[in-house]
């Protein structure tokens, strides 16, 4: 790709959504089916069909194009592997970088506005982790004042547990806030009914592409052969819920009811200017833990809430590395499938202003912070954004995840 | 169905597998695809050539099951919900039981040990619970001797958490010894190694037909109309991995390298007669979680290691019933797909010799028990077995799941 990205749709160079992103997601036009689409500047690129124009060149190396990207997800494109991945990334800069491609590819770009946008891929299993240090340090004072706020495996290892896949949603479904039992401390039974303490999380999810035989694992250093992108997350949470229900087994039903993804997956080409080393480990991870620097992203977020930012998370400050939690969820020889989703759980900074959930933010619910808010309200509209360095200079954009609360049934 | 099973089938009159049984599977011949089969006596029924013969019959209220059944999983048939399933066993009682049908249908009989059996569905979302009172005591006492053996929440509802879909795997799949970080009490650190404490869990997975849309819950009384059957299913476990990770997230990688099922899924209108009512819960439940009895499950699991019972589980003695974890996993509006898999937890009784895992057979390692053994060695083989009351006054099988231990990687 050249150094300074150019292309010939209109109003995209050098807007956050230049040749040197292009996400990918899926889409649909009225009374169409869904099919996969590429993201370039303000418009959707209908990439089925233009590759099935140019099948000479998208199909090099027995590649079928046209065929994985008519389909209603991504997870056939993402099955395909790192080389066709490239292939694909290379083919399409060529497409919308070179003028001589305009004629017959700008009558498939639609504006983004005019198209309805879909889950981007069938999740095959969720996993979060809780990899920010800042995050986990506050959680663990804030639940467990008297202890230690860091548990003593937490230095040693990524910790994870498995989600819930089939209620993952794409940016701009409603949330209902959920119902459950919770039990305030003063309380001594637990009650039924709607959640009162209704949060997010706002994350970076990864996006598994090729998959991997039970028993293998996934060493640090092949990450970028077995991930496919970026998604950001909002893993709402219902701190309520979840405080009650959490022992001995973890969060289980006050996080199960909904976790939004962007509609856009950014290709992890498009974050190679983003790399940036680890804050630092102490002490040193054991040796199937151990990455090549610049483990880290430099992903800027921001948490709107109705419009207004009250946070901005920084992706850099997260203490273990996407390629560690990869090599830790597989270590003990799980199985990857296409479509595996793993997030980094919530980004916090050491500033207040950093933390990635209300929780956090409002300390416990004890200080309100925007709107005099602690937690969310029915009609509270969420908004993640993220930018981070492209490679031709300027900044991309990840895909927003937008989430209005519905009240419980 | 009559009172009295009978079928003109070989051998299958009066056996474990005679009409009042019908467990689904899906089944390969060599160098065919996969396809769904019902098990009757020594013998699988190929249902979907035998339905497209019958059709007139089996194509009843717009019903195709011929071709629902010559798919490779059972998830579209699970898909089609209760009145599709009770007409599928109306017709195959009949075909199996009316010496009518035998010329035409009896081709379409292969002995079981002339075919390979698959995976029997695609398994959406994997939930495990912890409904045995006996054996959620016994964990706690042996993982927390100085602390209360049950936690607060656990008569107040059925603790559960997301396991890992995708590496759920048929009986006789071998389950390789998982590797990955694990401390004893006396290190300082952790080290990296294959796990030294590799268990079984003794469980029954249900499984779920009609999907719930996002935001809806399952009443305890409207369990029958989402749930097609139950698998009999061993939740492998690494105790060491487990012990060191499990805090404060729940169990990940002590867990996600295997759960295996019987290739067999029971259909729920086979265990009419198992019906038993619970042992009783105290204090009384909240209102989503009351249930009608019978609410229960009288089914007798048998254990056995290398071929010698170890343990005889009984799933009547489970405190929170099949209705109940399925109206406590929904209540927050999470949605239901076809193939979803819901485990009980552990099955242990009152006795010593009922308890469902070796971390209780052993008191935590501390008592060997059968063949000296206290966790499982490379080379063992776990074997369990389960039966229950038949509506026909004998008794029924449950499919058996069968593991060996490989040496670690």
């Amino acid at each position: 790709m050249n150094a300074v990205a150019t292309t010939w749709v209109s109003g995209a160079a050098g807007s956050p959504y230049d040749v040197d992103n292009l996400p990918y997601g899926v889409f649909s036009r009225e009374g169409q089916p869904p099919r996969v689409g590429v993201r370039i500047g303000d418009f959707v690129l209908d990439v089925a069909t233009v590759a099935a124009y140019g099948r000479d060149r998208a199909s090099e190396g027995d590649l079928d194009l046209a065929s994985v990207w008519a389909q209603p997800t991504l997870n056939a494109f993402l099955a395909l592997g790192r080389p066709a991945w490239d292939a694909a990334r290379t083919w399409l800069v060529e497409v919308l970088g070179n003028e001589v491609h305009r004629a017959r590819t700008e009558p498939h770009l639609m504006p983004v506005d005019a198209v309805t946008m879909h889950l981007p891929f069938e999740v095959a299993d969720y996993v979060d982790f809780y990899c920010s240090i800042q995050h986990a340090t506050n959680v663990g004072r804030i639940f467990r004042p008297d202890g230690d706020a860091l548990l003593p495996n937490w230095r040693h290892l990524p910790v994870g547990y498995h989600g819930r896949a089939g209620t993952v949603v794409v940016s701009g479904t409603p949330v209902l806030r959920p119902s459950g039992q919770r039990k305030r401390p003063d309380e001594v039974a637990p009650t039924y009914g709607p959640s009162r303490r209704l949060d997010i999380e706002a994350e970076l999810g990864f996006v598994v592409g090729a998959p991997t035989a039970l028993g293998s694992s996934v060493a640090t250093g092949a990450f970028a052969e077995h991930v496919f992108g970026v998604t950001l997350l909002n893993d709402w949470s219902a701190r309520d819920i979840q405080a009650w229900e959490y022992v001995p087994l973890g969060p289980f039903l006050g996080k199960s009811f909904a976790t939004s993804i962007s509609a856009w997956v950014t290709p992890l080409a498009a974050l190679d200017a983003a790399r940036t080393p680890l804050p630092g480990q102490d002490p040193a991870p054991l040796d199937y833990l151990r990455v090549e620097e610049p483990a880290g992203l430099d992903i800027a977020l921001e948490v709107l809430l109705n419009g207004e930012v009250v946070s901005r998370p920084p992706y850099a400050a997260m203490y273990w590395s996407p390629a560690q939690m990869l090599a830790h969820l597989t270590v003990n020889g799980a199985s990857l499938r296409s479509g595996d989703l793993f997030a980094s759980g919530t980004i916090s900074g050491d500033e207040r202003d950093q933390r990635g959930s209300f929780l956090e933010l409002s300390w416990g619910g004890a200080e309100p912070f925007a709107a005099a808010r602690t937690f969310l309200e029915d009609g509270d509209e969420v908004t993640l954004r993220a930018t981070a360095p492209g490679t031709a200079g300027g900044r991309i954009a990840l895909g927003e995840v937008i989430g209005r609360i519905a009240p419980a049934r």
